[in-house]
């Protein structure tokens, strides 16, 4: 079935013979297999261009950032369907990956495309402060949530935050989008009535456009992350399993709201 | 539904209160953050043992070996995907990596039990060869493939092979496995009938087994470095997009065998 | 990690004992299995309501009409994914779901909530003819896409069409909708300047609505329509495979965009 | 890139044309919509055999009985992706989905493979009860798993098993393999110790082997009967959140058995 114009699939990214492998123009073999990290080579599987020192501590940083926070509701996702279905090691880390919505790990693009509209503003000729305020005004009077703002554990400036600048900086990155988000953090209270503190999905976009990191590529970042704290998890639930008793904890109190049978007790039940 | 004995659940890898986030005893934000890259991170995440040199230079390698080989399969599946739902990169990434299993990307981990269990039988006291003879003659007589070895495309070995062991080579990891990869090429031909050689999915766990990689995790190893293919190749197809263009050709040889009801005519159809 | 305000887990769906089992406040042994068809059921599980014959023949119907179109992208993504990892089959289904998206197959939900509106303008007191007009120019205006009109295979109306609007003037639906559907399809000329016929994803809410069917419930119908597709299509590939294939043939006309390294030849090779 | 040696895709399922779409043979327009039950059309999609009243009664109660036990683990996981990822419904059930492997919901293929193999020993010649004695032996001193016996919450028979039988008797279906799960519940207690009576993943194979019911497809039952279980729980999630309340609840017990750096406190904190 023709669907959309196209019938050509082209691709830009790897092509190959039975001798030699080719990824944005090199040969894997011969100029990329232990000459470049895992996190350069993320970048040149991106858009080609040449590795440099700024992008790679920056990309380190943030994947190191976001790849794992513990048993979070991604995590127990994936690890109670590889208890489930331990056959299926990529089943399991793809329930947990399904979890990177627009909720949760998702801010991270949401908040890089805030930090971008603020910049066209500024650029277009308004003072910093005047185009935060109008940018951020406008997206709480559209009732949009402000990404990566607000934390529900750290309360205070989620830690990383000062750790993933302080990498930008001592990187030399551009600070930019760090004072764009730190712009917004300020003007947040006056325009939403509470403090919301810069959590790490708006420090990852804040640091990583300052080093050239395509955003249209930022979502992929905390995907990448999460999936090797996913495999992480996954290993020790091998070994130590705990899918099933998180799922047993998660039912203990449960409350049904619907109607029952005559005669049906929930003494001694479960739903 | 307590399924199991166990009911409360444990976890070493990460705990966190609202000023710090700890991952295998470190402080996030303070020791890890700027001090690792991801490669080592994702070392520490598994296991939480100290970074080495070793360790980190052929897990690169072979991250990098396996990330990305073009349009395969899965990438196919993943940007069909994209071009169908576009709102959610995650389930596109996810649509690839479950195509990282047994018959495909799943052969790593498949190959690694292999070498180990020759490798076993070598520390009982058979030589190298007796022990390649029984442990692959013995698959054979059950049917089962020989993990990792033969490629519908690399049909001499696969030019990354060379580069894995040039690099557990020179970063000085134990070459054992290496050795019984070789020892396992060679002993094919007078089992199989045929000349089988080895291709990328025998080579990285040859390598990462001597550098101390964990067995239980080398299936982890393809589907990290997949991940980040699958991004690259997903930024691609909302910039340019190809996914419904591959689902056309696909297509265009399909043979319908079924049958059809009077009158119906395939001139100008398709199925 | 307490995200949201509640804490205590609720539903209305199901809940049971060591000897019953609760759906929707029925002992599902004694009560539902044997006295209920699976599409019953389905209706029963979505809100409880007592079955009606008008909605079972409508739903029936359109997940007849749904469930099955060939190989279309998804069941490509699905049979490539289970050639790949045949020991998951639940994979190899997801992963088919996974194109259930904004693009393809989530035009039904996207369909029913134009109608939904259109419908608000009417009760509000407009004519269906100005509803229709307002409506359909404001999303033009917004460049939206108008979603369930058009089709890559049937230019004249999709034959799924006509079948669906007997279906529910035999059954005794409302036909509210179905007028509604048709008003949409004649305003389209002179709004998007060329001819869109109604598609099955338009006609799939307009008789669901009219039979009522609840309106946020409308992309479950063909996320659960095409499962069935999908599971025929795996047992197929179990038995006569051409996952394989599929790509073989799609990846026959790919061209490579990218540079080469110098001496790189592409014939004989593929990408 | 050519994986097996098979070019051209082949399907017996579907092929269309500008006015026509056929399945199995039929015009799905005028002969399937409308004149079909989903059941009766999930049956055609999977062997294009007839209708028939015995397999579809059999098809329904299965489907029913385990379509929806409330908030188990595939559950849990579908709602707190859902939660996180409200964007992409498709990906919430893919997700759910799965958890559907060899653990849980994966055991009626492996019991009725069980079943088929002690009817093949009774039509080699042997009694019912030498063939059960000896395929179950044989299973448990190669420790495998006897599927579809014993439950965490029915320690009792499974309430849904007679309702299943029920339907299978009065539905005229064939007996057989309802004689030989019986069979095995009889032999269990003397060959592995302990009472394992027969739950739903069990019956399910028994009466649908019964009903002419294909093997290989088996496990497509429980797939497809989830999908409408997991859709009513995410309407139910959309208009009623649970996913992030269940996750809240799961991590309350959690105990982290790692190392701390020095001045951590857990107090106050949470995993």
């Amino acid at each position: 079935m023709k669907i959309g114009h196209e019938t050509i699939p082209r691709t830009a990214i790897s092509t190959s013979n039975a001798d030699t492998i080719v990824v944005r123009g090199k040969d894997l073999s011969a100029e990329l297999i232990g000459h470049t990290t895992f996190t350069d080579y993320f970048l040149i599987l991106l858009d080609g261009k040449p590795v440099s020192d700024v992008r790679r501590r920056v990309l380190d940083a943030t994947l190191v950032a976001i790849a794992e926070h513990g048993l979070v509701p991604s995590v127990q996702a994936s690890r109670m369907t590889y208890a489930a279905a331990p056959e299926a090691l990529q089943g399991a880390v793809a329930a947990g990956l399904l979890g990177c919505g627009s909720v949760i790990l998702g801010a991270s693009q949401a908040a890089g495309e805030l930090f971008a509209e603020i910049a066209g503003e500024v650029d277009g000729g308004k003072s910093l402060e005047s185009a935060v305020e109008d940018v951020v005004s406008a997206r709480r009077a559209r009732r949009e949530p402000i990404p990566g703002y607000g934390h529900p554990l750290h309360k205070a400036r989620d830690p990383r935050v000062e750790a993933l600048f302080g990498v930008a900086q001592e990187a030399g990155a551009e600070l930019r989008y760090v004072e764009i988000a730190e712009a917004v953090e300020r003007a947040i209270p006056g325009i939403v009535g509470k403090e919301l503190k810069l959590n790490v999905s708006a420090a990852i976009p804040a640091v990583l456009l300052g080093a050239g990191f395509p955003l249209k590529a930022l979502r992929g970042v905390p995907i990448l992350a999460r999936t090797a704290g996913l495999i992480a998890h996954l290993l020790e639930e091998s070994e130590q399993p705990c899918g099933f008793a998180l799922s047993y904890q998660a039912a203990q109190r449960v409350e049904y709201t619907g109607e029952v049978p005559p005669g049906f007790s929930q003494e001694g039940g479960e739903s």
